[in-house]
């Protein structure tokens, strides 16, 4: 099995409480793909400038990410994004972002790209997704969006929610995009119009799948995993993607709705390990052991028995 | 087993998007004595004035509840509060709050409801609820209590929460009390304080337990149970809080980790009965049964299934 995602790939500059970071590898895309490459085949597609060095190549090649899509631009500057984060971590502060070269880009898939079983359209201008999704019939796809295009190109991105399985977004954003305050109600309108798995990434609460059966096993949610210590949550929602995606890809595109469940819990482990330290730095050198001993120890926080009835 | 609470018993005027009652029963003791009426014997504690007739004693009674320590005040008006909630039923806006009766409160508890098995301090000022605890040696005890008292009344609050085995508020409250933003660190730095155990209300996004044993499993979690209608939340914590304490005292005072996840369970499930509908009109009228079948509904939308090498 193989997964494409398309997403920025970027340097962050980074204040957080408790460190700061000055120029970091970061992106949405580069996110996805270093928490996803733990279970598949992970190739990102997107420009980088001239800037974007061979370090940069060599940490993604060393988690057997392919970089052959990555286009370099040259003359060109990489996706730059500042910003800071006060003790609530919720809330990301930007004070600049540079599109640099994804200012111009145009997605042009390679062969190989375009034959992936699973696709992950990252949080770009929503047009943008609909020309990658065009390109790439892959039989699972999911999407990621922000306030920012709900507000300023809304027609186009519920043009491209309506051409993919699975929104996967933050869920003030749920409730945003569809007017609803009730958010499984809000979850159900998105499914009417066309995804059939909807997760609402909930910050430090987890997350919560919604599913298209309609009874009661159409609704799963996780917590968030305890960390006493979270250093920068830069990325978590991206990691979380590509724990979820990179998971169902490299389970042979099982969609049931246990192994939906399983992808929520990887989503929530990765997640877990990017906050832990600033940009790439904790998932970069994590080891699949620490995921699964995670996993199971998620588990074990979320599981209760029946009715006392039951226990005898 | 014996379940003693102390508390407000009151009249609420309440108005939501999805409508208003001007005079309805309401107080934490009152939601909290209803819900844990499905498991256990209760028995409130608190001061009403005339104006709180036989209607109300007669729905307290009708679900088996214990009404001998209600003191009823000769000429005095029984405790009311006005609120109301916009879109974000998160946020309660009180409007006016009226002590009445409870502006003279000095708690005097019969011999049966010292004897109790189980106490719960609701939300009253600390100093009283010092003075139930004082009385009531109960093997088990809890407390709630609101942000109002951190700010006026904090060093009686702390030395009431050195007097009891489980503190139940709002996870915003473990922070403020505490000045740790981290919520492991929070719950830590509560338990230090003598309770073993702290629930954090977390409004929508469900509860969380934490509990001394230090390893993976002194953390567990529950999502809020998913409602497409959701029209008065007042009361949602405490019914919680007498979902749970209300199981923990009717089987038999089993505090084991497995019996305190069932407790979590039924807590999330009578908080979801309680929105459904305005006051108590909804857990007035419900039955154990329906209790069972959503507690098992909630069981399955939190399982999933072990590392994919287990499945076959």
């Amino acid at each position: 099995m193989a997964l494409t995602v398309v997403g920025s790939i970027a340097f962050d500059a980074v204040k957080t409480p408790f460190g700061e970071r000055e120029r970091m590898l970061g992106g949405a895309a580069v996110h996805f793909s270093l928490a996803a490459s733990f279970f598949t085949e992970v190739r990102p597609v997107g420009p980088v400038g001239d800037d974007f060095g061979e370090e940069q190549f060599e940490l993604l090649r060393s988690r057997g990410i392919i970089t052959e899509d990555i286009e370099r631009v040259p003359g060109g500057q990489s996706f730059f994004w500042r910003g800071h984060y006060d003790f609530d971590l919720n809330v990301a502060h930007t004070d600049d972002t540079q599109l640099g070269v994804f200012g111009e880009f145009e997605p042009k898939l390679s062969d190989a790209a375009k034959a992936a079983d699973t696709l992950f359209l990252a949080n770009i201008q929503p047009d943008l997704q609909r020309q990658v999704r065009a390109q790439c019939a892959a039989g699972f796809s999911g999407l990621d969006s922000m306030n920012l295009w709900i507000d300023i190109a809304k027609d186009s991105l519920l043009a491209a929610i309506a051409e993919v399985d699975c929104l996967v977004v933050n869920d003030a954003e749920i409730r945003m995009l569809t007017g609803e305050v009730n958010l499984a109600k809000a979850a159900r309108a998105v499914m009417e119009m066309g995804p059939r798995a909807v997760v609402a990434k909930r910050g430090e609460y987890g997350a919560a799948l919604f599913t298209e059966s309609g009874d009661d096993h159409s609704f799963f949610a996780l917590p968030g995993f305890p960390l006493e210590d979270v250093r920068d949550p830069t990325g978590a929602g991206d990691s979380f993607a590509g724990g979820f995606f990179g998971y169902l890809d490299g389970s042979d595109g099982d969609l049931d709705e246990a192994n939906l469940r399983r992808a929520m819990g990887y989503g929530t482990v990765l997640a877990s390990f990017n906050v832990e330290e600033f940009g790439t730095e904790r998932v970069s050198r994590l080891e699949r052991e620490e995921i699964d001993e995670r996993f199971e120890a998620l588990r074990r926080m979320t599981q209760f028995e029946g009715l006392p009835a039951s226990r005898d």
